[in-house]
C-alpha cells in the first residue's frame, strides 16, 4: 500500500529498482525547519512528548531531503525513564541521570511494564503514520540493552563507560538481571511501535564499541538475539557502532539488516555477513566536503556494496553542523545512481 | 648491559624466558606517590617541564609496580607546542589550544626545528636513564602525526574530531603539508630521544579510530611508514587505537611491534600481522574486578597470544580510578605465568 516501499523491499532482501536511502538523525539537527520547532518548546524532552510536533519534525526530512523513509523523532532514553529512571537533557552536554543503578534493590524497583508510560510515542507513531499517508515507510527504534544499561549505570555520556563496564566485571549476575529487564521492556516497546504503525525497526547499540568481543558476546549479543527472535512482525535492523568484531554473530541472528559504521569496509562486511542485507556507511564527515567529493565518495561506496541487499545511509547520525543542502545532495546522488 | 632486557628482546623478536609487561600510563594517575608529586607543582605542564620530577615519576612504577620497563613521563602535545602552537591543560577537561590551524599561513608559521625547544624532555630522559641504572629499558614516545594534527585543527578533545576530519575532506593538500611538517618534527624528536637514552619508542595514534580505512591509508599510514623507516636505531612500537582495519598494513612497515586495543582478538591479530611482535591488550576495566577475575582474564589473554613475540600490556592507558594494588597484581600474574 506504500507509494515508495523500496526500503522495506530491500530490508526483506527483495529486488529493488534503485537503492533506498535515509539518514540516521535525519529528523532534527540539520534542518532549519526543525530548529524553528525546537526553539518553540521549552527543552528537548518537551518536544519528545509532543505528538503533533514529533509528527511535524519526523516528516520534515521526507519533504525537504527526499529520503526514502521517515524515522520517528524520539530518544533512546525514553526507555529508562519509562522503567522508572528519570533523565535530564542538559543543553550542549547531553543526558544526565540524577539517580543511577547501583545495586539489586535499584534493579528491583524498575518496571518492565513500560507500554502505559510510553503512550506519547505510540500516539506520535499513529499520527505520523496517518499524516505520511503511505508515502514512505515509517521506521521505529530503540536503544540496544547494553547501551541503555550503560547510561543507567554511568548516568551520563562517557568516552570509556568505565563505570558501566566495571559493573559487568564486578557483578555479572546483577548486570544480567538488569539487561534482562531492559530487554523485556524494549521488546514490549518495539512490539507496540509496530502495532501503532512502525513498518520496520532499528536497534541502536551506540556504545557497543567500548566492549571487547568476549564482553559483547556475554552481555550484549544474547539480548540482541532475544529482540530479533521476539520481533517477527517487521524487519529489524541491528546497528552496533564500532563493534567491528560482531558482524558474523549478527549474521546468525534473525535480524533482517545489519547497519555498519564507516570504519567497516563494504567488502569485509559482505564476506562476514553471509548474505544479510547491509546498511550504511558513509563517513558523516564526507558531507562537509564539496559536491564533487560527496559524489565521488558516495558512488565509490555504492559500487562496493552493490545495488541489491543494500540500504544506503551514513555510518553514524548526521553531524549537527552539516549544511542540509549537502545532505540533500547526498540523497540525490544515491537516488540518481545507476 | 641492562639487568632486565626482556622488553627489548621480545620487541626484536628474540626468545624470552618470560613475557615482559608494562602499562600504558603507568607513570602517573594511579600511584599515590605520583599524586604527591603532582600536587607539589602548579599544574600538569610545570611537571612535564621539570626533569627531576619527571625522573622521579617515571621510575615510580618500576619500584612500586615492578614493571619490566619505564616510559618517560611526558605528553604527546609537547610537539605542537614546540612547533609553535601553545596548549593549556585544563583540569579535569583536558587539553585546549587557544589558537588552532586554519589555513596555509598558519602551517607556514610552524617550525619543524623542534629539538631546541624540547631540551627539557631530552634532559629528563638523560637523567632518568642514568638514575634507572640499567635496571629496565626506558621507553620514549610521541603522538602519531594524525593524532597531533587532529588536536592542532580541533583545538581540544572530541568524540568525533569532525573539524579535523573536515579539513582532510575539504583541503587534502593543506592537510598533507601539515602532516608532513608534523612528521619531520616527530622524527627529529624521536631520534633525539634515542640519543638521550631511550631504548625503544612507541608512537601513539590515539584518534586513529575516527578515520575510515581509506582516510587512514591516505592521511595517517604514510606518515607512520615515514617514521618507522627513519628510525633505525631502536625498535618502534605502533599503536593505533580503534584502527582495527590497519593491522595488515602496519605489518608491512618497518615497525618492530604492533600495539593492540582490547577490541582486537589475539587470534585475529596474529593472523593479520605476519609474524610481527604484538603488544597488549587487556581491557583496562578488568583491573576494576577482584583478583580472581584479573587472574582468569589475564591468563586467558596470555594463552591466546603465546609466550614469544609478545609484550603484555593493557589495551589502553590504565584508567585513573584503578586501585594501584590491582595493577600491581596484574603485573605479578604476568610475571609468574608459566
Amino acid at each position: 500500500m506504500l507509494t515508495n516501499d523500496l526500503l522495506l523491499r530491500a530490508a526483506r532482501g527483495e529486488e529493488v529498482e534503485r537503492i533506498p536511502v535515509w539518514l540516521m538523525r535525519q529528523a532534527g539537527r540539520i534542518l532549519p525547519e526543525y530548529k524553528t520547532v525546537r526553539s518553540s518548546v521549552n527543552g528537548f524532552k518537551e518536544l519528545v512528548k509532543n505528538p503533533e510536533l514529533i509528527c511535524e519534525v519526523t516528516i520534515q526530512p521526507v519533504d525537504i531531503l527526499g529520503v526514502d523513509a521517515a524515522i520517528i523523532f524520539s530518544d533512546i532514553l525514553v526507555i529508562p525513564e519509562a522503567m522508572g529512571l528519570n533523565y535530564e537533557m542538559i543543553e550542549s552536554k547531553g543526558p544526565f541521570f540524577p539517580k543511577t543503578i547501583e545495586n539489586k534493590n535499584d534493579v528491583l524497583q524498575l518496571t518492565e511494564d513500560v507500554v502505559p508510560n510510553l503512550q506519547y510515542v505510540f500516539e506520535s507513531i499513529r499520527l505520523t503514520k496517518s499524516t505520511l499517508n503511505n508515502r514512505v515507510p515509517l521506521i521505529g527504534f530503540a536503544g540496544a540493552p547494553w547501551t541503555i544499561f550503560s547510561y543507567m549505570i554511568e548516568g551520563k555520556g562517557s568516552k570509556t563507560f568505565s563505570q558501566a563496564k566495571k559493573m559487568l566485571y564486578t557483578d555479572p549476575v546483577l548486570s544480567h538481571s538488569l539487561l534482562d529487564k531492559i530487554t523485556s521492556a524494549t521488546i514490549a516497546y518495539l512490539k507496540e511501535q509496530v502495532k501503532s504503525g512502525a513498518d520496520i525497526l532499528q536497534v541502536f547499540d551506540s556504545w557497543a564499541g567500548v566492549l571487547s568481543k568476549a564482553q559483547y558476546v556475554e552481555f550484549a549479543l544474547p539480548y540482541m538475539q532475544k529482540i530479533t527472535t521476539a520481533i517477527t512482525e517487521v524487519p529489524v535492523i541491528l546497528f552496533a557502532k564500532d563493534a567491528h568484531y560482531i558482524l558474523g554473530e549478527f549474521a546468525q541472528t534473525n535480524c533482517a539488516v545489519i547497519g555498519l559504521d564507516w570504519t567497516i569496509e563494504p567488502e569485509k562486511a559482505r564476506k562476514e555477513t553471509a548474505g544479510k542485507v547491509l546498511q550504511g556507511n558513509l563517513d558523516p564527515c564526507v558531507l562537509y566536503a564539496g559536491k564533487e567529493t560527496i559524489k565521488k565518495e558516495t558512488e565509490k561506496m555504492l559500487r562496493s556494496f552493490g545495488e541489491q541487499k543494500y540500504i544506503c545511509n551514513l555510518g553514524h547520525g548526521v553531524y549537527p553542523d552539516v549544511d542540509f543542502e549537502k545532505a540533500k545532495y547526498f540523497i540525490e546522488v544515491v537516488q540518481q545512481y545507476r
